[in-house]
C-alpha cells in the first residue's frame, strides 16, 4: 500500500491499532462536532493563487522563539505514544530530530522526560505541562524539563476537567498494565484525571514564571479576550488549540479562532495553532492567516502506528513536500 | 449497554417500545422539519470558551418563580407516560423530586393529579392546562391542581387543533384500552382532541387569572410580538416552545426564537424553553441566550422507557454532569 | 395503504404507472435542479406563528377573477391525462367541479374541450393556450374555448421550444397509438412540439386580446421586469411558473420569484403560482407572500393515477385540510 | 445506450477506458475540492429567464481574436489523447474542424504538431506552451507552431511544478511504451515534469513576444491582480483556468474567478474560461458573466474515448444544441 497522503496513515492506524487505542486517539468530546470542524474549516478557506512568480527557490525554514526548524510543522503534545508504537515517545523524539523540527512532549508520556532526552540528544523540544493539585509535583516536572534542555514550557489551559469522550467511557479506557504515565510518581487514573487543578487562573502564570527561565507558551486560547490576557501576563507564545476537539464540543475550529487571536496579539508574541492539519495546504492557510508554525497531533500518532519513528518521518516529509508545492502553486 | 449520553436512551426506547408508542412520542408535524430543526439549531451556535478561570467550585442551582431547583433542567409536559412505563406519571413525579427539579404534569396524564401528588409528596410541580370547550371542566382542573399544591399553571397556547402527525394517522393511534386520560371525566378521543377550544384568545388569560392564585406560565410563544402580549396580559413566565415540532411544521427552532423573546421581555418575566435539548451544552447555550431554565420532553420519556423513575433520574443526572462540565470548560 | 399526505400519492403513482408515463410526468429539464428547487424553496421559508387568536371560524374560500372557489388551490394545466387514468381530463374536470375549484385545461389534453365541458357542466374552467405557427389554429381553439364557457385564457410563454428532458429522450417518449392530442386537428409530434411559434412577443398579447372577451392570464413569468410588461400589456392575471422545472433548468424556484413579481405588480392584477406545492402549509406560504391562489400540477396527476376523479378529490381534500390546519396553527 | 448529455459520455469513458487512463484524466489535486467546485459553482448561479422575446432566429456564432467559430465552445489543451483514442490528437483536430471551432493543442500531445496540422488542414488551432528549462526547446516549439499555421499561443502559467494527484502516484502513472510526447525530443517523464521552468515570471511574456507574431493568450489566471498584470504585459487574451482542479486544490472555481477577472480587464482583452462546463446552460452562464468563449477539457476526452472524432463531435453537437436551447428559454 502506497502512503501518499496523511489519510493513508489514518486508514492504516484505524485498521491495525487495537480498537481501544484507536478510539482513544480519535475521540472527540460529545458529538465530535468541533473535532470535525477543525478539518472542515480549512475547506471553507480559499486560496487566491498568483501566477508567474519565480518559485524555483523556496525557503520553507522558519524560527520559533528564535530556534530554526526545517519547516513550520511541529509535533503537538499528545499522550500515551506507547499505545501507538512500542518505543513510544522515544521514537517521536527521534523522528522530530531527524526532520529538524520541534516536539512538544506531553506530561502524559509513557516515557520519562529523561528517556525522551536521551533518545534524541540535542533535538528541539518543549515540555507540555498541566498544573496539578500538587503544585510541588508540577514544580518538579518543570525543573526536570529545564534541566534536561527542553527549550519551552507549554501550559495547557483547557483541561480543568477532562472532556466527555463517549467511546472512552464505553470502552472503559485505561492504560494497559505494562504502560505507565512515567513522569508522574504514582499510577495515574486516566479517565478522571482527578489530579489536575480546576482552580488555576491567570495568576498561576506568574507562579510558573517564578519557577523557570524557559519561555512560556500558553495552549488552548480561542478568543481575542484571552489572547490579550495571555500577552498581558507575559507569555512568550500562544497555541490556538481546542485540544483536538476533545474538551468543549461546539467551540470554534482553531483556524477560525486563529484570525481573531492574531489580530488581538498584533505581533507581540508568536502565535501557533494545532487541530485539523491534514495537508500541506492547510499549513499554508494557517500561516497566511498569521500562524508562525502549526503542530500536528493525531497525524503524528498515525505515523507512529505505521512504522514508529520512520512512519512519523514519512508523515512529516509528506507534509513538507505538500507544503512546498502549495507555496509554489499559490505563488 | 452503557448509557453514556441521551441518544443511548433514545436508541433503547426505539428498540423496546411498541412501535405505536415510539411513533407517538417521536412524531413531528408534517415533514418533521421543525422537530429536527430544534436539535440542529443548537449545532449552529458556537461557544467562545474562556480559559484560566477558577472553575473548582460551581453552583448550578437556580430558582424558577422563586423556588430553588438543583439545576436548570425540568420535565416538560408530555402526555401518556404509561405508554413508556407502567407507573406512568407517578414515576416521573418521583424522579423529578429525587433530582430536586420541577415537573410539569400534563392534562393528558394517564395518572390523576391526585395520584401524581401522592407519589412524590412535596415535589415541585406545575400543572399544564389546555382550555377545553367546557370551561367548567378546565376550571375544575385548575382548582384541583391548586388544591393539591401544584405551584404553577402552564397554559398551552399552540393547540387550537392537533398538528398533523402522519405516523399517528397511519397507525390509527389511540390509547390501549387499559389506559385512560384520567384527569378528564370521560374517555378521550386523542386524534381529534375535539374537546379543545380553538376560540381562545388573550382575554382568556384574565379568565384564568380570576380562577387561581397560582402563577400563570404561558407555553408556545415563538415571536417577540406574542412575548410582549404575554407580558402585558400579566403572565409570570413564558415557555418558548413549538410543542416539540408536533404542531405547526416549519416555524422556528425554539433556541432561535428564544433570542427575540428574551429581547422583547427584557427581564420583566422569566423565560424558559423546551425542544431539542439533548446535551448539557445545549442547556448552557439556552441559558447563555437568556433562558432561566429549560425543560426536556422526549428525553424524559426515553428515560422512563429505559427504567421508569430510575431511568429518568439517569437522564437527568447525565444532563446535570454534562451541564456542569460544559460550564467548567467554557469558563 | 393509507393516503395521508401527497407523497403517498406520488409513491403510488411511481409504483403503478408505466415507467414511460411516470418519467414523462416527473421529468425536469437537464439536471432537474429547478424542479427540485421548487420544493426545497418552501423549506427555507419559516413561519412566525402567532398564538391565542380565535381560529374557531375560518373562511378559506377565495375569489379568482371574481369567481368564488372553495379554497385557493386549483389544477394547473398539464398534458395527456389519459396517461394517468383512462377517462383523462374528463375525470379532472369532474373532480375540480366536485371540489368547487378551478381547472386549467391544457391545449395538450387527450380529451377535446367539448368532452371536458360535457363531463362537468358548469365547472369553473380556464383554457391554457400555446400560440402555434398557424395562428388560425390558435384562434380557432380560443374561440371554441370561449364558446364552451371557459372563463379565462391562460397563455403559456415559456415554451418557445420544449425543454430538454433526458428521460423522455431516452425513453423515446410519445403517446400510445390510442391516445391523441384531440384538440389539434392532426397527430401531434410531442418531443419536437415543432408547431409552436418561437417568434411570439409581447405584441401577440394584443392579437390575443382582439380574439376574445375572456380575461387573459399569462403563465411563465419569473421576473419583476416581465411582470411589469405583463401589466402594461393589459393581462388580467399572472401565473408565476417555471413549467414545473421542465423548461429552463437553474432558473429560480417559483415561490422565490413570487416575491419580486408581487412587489412589481402592486395589486394591479392578480398573481398566482404553480410549482412545488406539496403541503397545505406551502399554500399558506405562497398566499402570505402575495399569491391569490396556487395551482397544482404533478400532485393532480398522482391523484388521477390513484383513483381517477376520486383520487384527485382525495388530493385536493388533503391539501384543503392541511391548509386550514396550517392557518389555524399559524394564527 | 443513448448519448443524451455529457455525463453519458463520462459514464462510458469511466467504464471502457483503462483505469490508469481514466484516473489520469479524472484526477484533481489533493482532495479534488477545486475540481468538483468548478462544477458545483454553476449550480449556484441562477438565471432570470425572460419571456416573449422572439427567439425564432438565433445566431450563436462568435469570434475569438477575430476568427469566427460556430459557437462559443472550443477544445481546451489536455495531454495524451492517445490514451483515449488510437488516433489521438489527430481525431481531436478533425472533430474541431468539422464543428468549426477552435482546438488548443497541448505541448504534451501524443501526435506532433505536424501530424495535427496535416490531419485537419485549415482548422482553427492555437498551441499551448509550457516554458521549459531549455528556452531553446520552447522557442523551437513556438516557431514550429507558427510555421504550421497555428493562430494563437496559449501560455500555461499554473504549472511551475505538477500538482499532487494522488491516484496517479498510486498508479505509478506513465505513458505506455508505444506512446510518446512527440513534440519534445526525448522521452518525457510525466510525473515529475521536471523539464518545466519554475522560475518564469511576467518578464518572460516579453521574451515570448519577441519570438513570435502570434497573439499570446495567458492561461491560469484566477485573480483580478494577475488579470491586470496580464493586460499590462500585453497579452491578447486570458483563459481563466485552474487546470481542471489538477494544480492547486482549494482555489476558486473558475466561473467564480471569472467575475473579478472580467471586471478588472474591462474589455481590454478577450477573456475565456475552462473548467466545469457540463451543459449548454453552463456556457450561457459563463458568457453572461463576461466570457467570450469557453473551452472544454475532460468532456472532449470522453467524446474521444466514446468514438474518436465522431464521439467528440457528438459532445460538441450536444453542447451546441443545449446552448442554443438555453438561450431561447432564457430569452
Amino acid at each position: 500500500m502506497a502512503m501518499v497522503c496523511l489519510s493513508d496513515f489514518e486508514a492504516y492506524a484505524k485498521k491495525y491499532l487495537p480498537k481501544i487505542a484507536w478510539d482513544y486517539f480519535a475521540a472527540g468530546a460529545d458529538d465530535c462536532n468541533t473535532r470535525d470542524e477543525n478539518i472542515l474549516a480549512y475547506k471553507r478557506i480559499r486560496f487566491r493563487p498568483r501566477m508567474l512568480r519565480d518559485v524555483s527557490m523556496m525557503d520553507i525554514r522558519t524560527k520559533i522563539l528564535g530556534t530554526e526548524i526545517s519547516f513550520p510543522v511541529g509535533i503537538a503534545p499528545t499522550g500515551f505514544h506507547q499505545l501507538a508504537w512500542p518505543d513510544g515517545e522515544k521514537s517521536t523524539a527521534r523522528a522530530a530530530k531527524a526532520m529538524n523540527t520541534c516536539y512538544i512532549a506531553s506530561t502524559y508520556s509513557t516515557c520519562t522526560l529523561e528517556e525522551i532526552s536521551a533518545a534524541a540528544p540535542g533535538g528541539l523540544r518543549w515540555f507540555q505541562l498541566y498544573i496539578h493539585r500538587s503544585r510541588a509535583a508540577s514544580q518538579k516536572l518543570v525543573q526536570r524539563a529545564e534541566a534536561l534542555g527542553f527549550q519551552g514550557l507549554v501550559l495547557t489551559t483547557d483541561v480543568p476537567y477532562t472532556g466527555k469522550r463517549r467511546d472512552d467511557i464505553r470502552n472503559g479506557f485505561r492504560l494497559p498494565p505494562h504502560m505507565k504515565v512515567k513522569n508522574l510518581e504514582r499510577d495515574f487514573e486516566v479517565c478522571k484525571m482527578s489530579l489536575l487543578d480546576p482552580s488555576i487562573t491567570w495568576n498561576d502564570i506568574y507562579w510558573l514564571r517564578s519557577l523557570t527561565h524557559l519561555p512560556i507558551i500558553i495552549k488552548g486560547i480561542l478568543t481575542k479576550e484571552d489572547a490579550e490576557l495571555a500577552v498581558r501576563h507575559g507569555v512568550q507564545g500562544i497555541i490556538v488549540s481546542n485540544h483536538g476537539g476533545r474538551q468543549l464540543d461546539e467551540g470554534p475550529a482553531t483556524v477560525d479562532a486563529l484570525v481573531e487571536v492574531v489580530e488581538a496579539v498584533q505581533g507581540r508574541v508568536e502565535v501557533y495553532l494545532d487541530g485539523g492539519i491534514r495537508k500541506g495546504s492547510d499549513v499554508l492557510k494557517a500561516l497566511a492567516l498569521g500562524a508562525k508554525c502549526v503542530f500536528i497531533g493525531r497525524p503524528a500518532l498515525w505515523g507512529l502506528a505505521y512504522k514508529g519513528e520512520e512512519g512519523l518521518q514519512d508523515v512529516l516529509r509528506i507534509l513538507q513536500d505538500e507544503f512546498r508545492l502549495s507555496m509554489a502553486l499559490a505563488g
